[in-house]
């Protein structure tokens, strides 16, 4: 009897043994396995912290350099400054359905609804000076990149300004070229030539169409477009320079309630708005992102996102999480745009004051 | 005996029992609390990672905040007189074959051989910024009409300068039209808008061929002409405007000895000429008078001198007596032109100092 209860006391304690040892090792294993990639995941955190804390510190330079700049140029006398420069009153301010820099069109023409009004200083402009330019079909506007904000430095002192002798170019994703290859707005003169359609004069306003002018741009001269003179047949560009570079997306769709909301807002831009009813304002945000408007950084980093989404074998073709905003005549217009590029506008609002 | 050793059996068989499951209960617990420390670490380290990217987002807006500020101090009256301007430095200078406005031609590539060097001033554009300019086959030029007389009046007051709202067309015989439906040098804001032919980049300066431009024009800007902007197809004038009211003459012709008279003179611009040799100079020349240069007054004047000798029954087609004269590379060249508008380029000088 003493033997075999002995027996089974054994056995017990043996398996009990056992079945610890066991639980603790494979509980010791796994623990092991998630700080493996706690590890990973803390490196990580760790440089993208390091990142932040460098770029935040290059901000706050130029935050202090630009307000000592500012009391600087409070404090000295302008006239002195003016010298071997010739001084550029605009003629008129462009009224344009883009509010922001954010979604104006690279180019002019390719959105034909892209309406602004330019209207002139009547001190510097006489009515009579505009008779017959209502006959052309096209004019040139010519303006100052006014949001440049190395403007200042420019105006002080151009021989020191910080301008990049070469620049990114979109269509290059971000490759660089020498700037007067490009028609980038950071140039030591920063003067901006477009092309838009004349499509009334109404007093001392003209009203354009197709234009890529943010609203604001102080204009300097209006010319007439002359096919025989400004359209050049057979002038030749680099192979890197191509009218399809301009990302077109793959459709672009709103949301059921969209154009109900929109309705909604209608009335109180009504009697300023350059568009005639809720429908055509609508046709003028599907032609403004019937184009890639994004930023190329904005671009590159939701590739990336796509990428690693893509290794951890989960992505899948939906919209992504990335929300866009785009300002027209004041509203905010929200959109998303998937990996294969379609549009899909969410919502339209006023934004935060 | 048998007893004692199950006894024994039994006490090794516990020992070991506890030994392992305290050994491998530690290592879990052990486990554990490193794994609840690195969670903790983790969730510092995502903190302090949102609060310096709120941190840096801030301190961008202030940086914007301060340099907008400060572009609007730059832009203030500059003295009580003057209105809001933009401060323009020219970037370059024209070294143009056309010494004067006289013979300078009306539009840009009708004179092929027309040769400008544009130098820049390398303080305001290092040579990388030109990089790939040269792969363009044409560039537009922005520049001031700087020998406008009434320049002074509008850098000083603009809304006073005593600026023609309407301006003869030379293409309407001297009617006139809205100076905006124009492309006069006599504007609001006297900046002109030039296309021409990249012929080559040679350190700072680029050679220009076909230019409609006079000697010693300032330059604002140098941009790419990318024809899917600038080449606007379909674009319409009023019926005024028309390429073949370009006064084209019947002829052009020289005196048997100018070549000779030309070579002699050829010694004294051949250093700094933009011309290879006196026979090509001879082709400027040509292109030049093969369009009637002369000023709307001279040719009325002449016709009704024309109508007059008609009248008095004594006209007859020889050259008349008038000398008109063309500066070119400082050289007077003298040439007549016939009532049926042949030319006779009779003489080329240095013009008296």
């Amino acid at each position: 009897m003493a033997g075999s209860s002995t027996e089974t006391s054994k056995w017990v304690t043996l398996s009990i043994t056992l079945t610890l040892a066991t639980l603790s090792a494979s509980a010791a294993i796994s623990v092991f396995f998630r700080s493996k990639r706690r590890e990973k995941h803390i490196n990580e955190l760790e440089k993208s912290l390091k990142e932040s804390l460098k770029k935040c510190a290059a901000e706050r330079q130029g935050r202090i350099r630009a307000q000592q700049d500012l009391r600087n140029a409070m404090l000295q006398p302008k006239t002195d400054k003016l010298e071997t420069t010739y001084p550029m009153a605009p003629i008129g301010i462009i009224r344009s359905c883009f509010s922001t820099r954010n979604g104006t069109p690279r180019q002019p023409l390719i959105v034909p609804l892209a309406r602004a009004r330019l209207t002139f200083d009547t001190a510097l402009v006489p009515l009579a000076s505009l008779e017959g330019l209502e006959e052309y079909s096209h004019c040139w506007i010519i303006y100052v990149f006014h949001l440049n904000t190395d403007l200042d430095k420019l105006w002080k002192n151009p021989s020191r300004s910080k301008l990049k002798a070469k620049v990114r170019v979109p269509r290059l994703k971000g490759e660089k070229m020498g700037l007067f290859a490009t028609r980038s707005p950071h140039r030591p003169c920063p003067i901006g030539l477009t092309v838009a359609k004349v499509e009334s004069i109404q007093g001392s306003s003209i009203l354009l169409s197709g234009v890529d002018l943010v609203d604001g741009t102080p204009v300097l001269d209006v010319k007439p477009y002359l096919p025989y003179c400004d359209s050049i047949e057979g002038a030749s560009v680099p192979d890197w320079v191509k009218m399809d570079d301009l990302l077109a997306v793959a459709s672009v769709d709103f949301t059921d309630d969209f154009l109900a909301t929109l309705t909604d807002c209608w009335p109180t831009i009504d009697k300023k708005s350059l568009y005639t009813s809720p429908e055509e304002f609508q046709n003028l945000i599907k032609q403004v992102l019937s184009w890639d408007i994004r930023s190329v950084s904005q671009r590159t980093q939701v590739e990336e996102n796509y990428e690693k989404t893509k290794n951890e074998q989960i992505y899948n073709n939906e919209v992504q999480d990335v929300i866009y905003h785009l300002n027209l005549e004041g509203l905010d217009v929200a959109y998303r745009i998937t990996s294969d590029s379609n549009v899909l506008v969410e919502n339209v609002t006023f934004p935060p004051k």
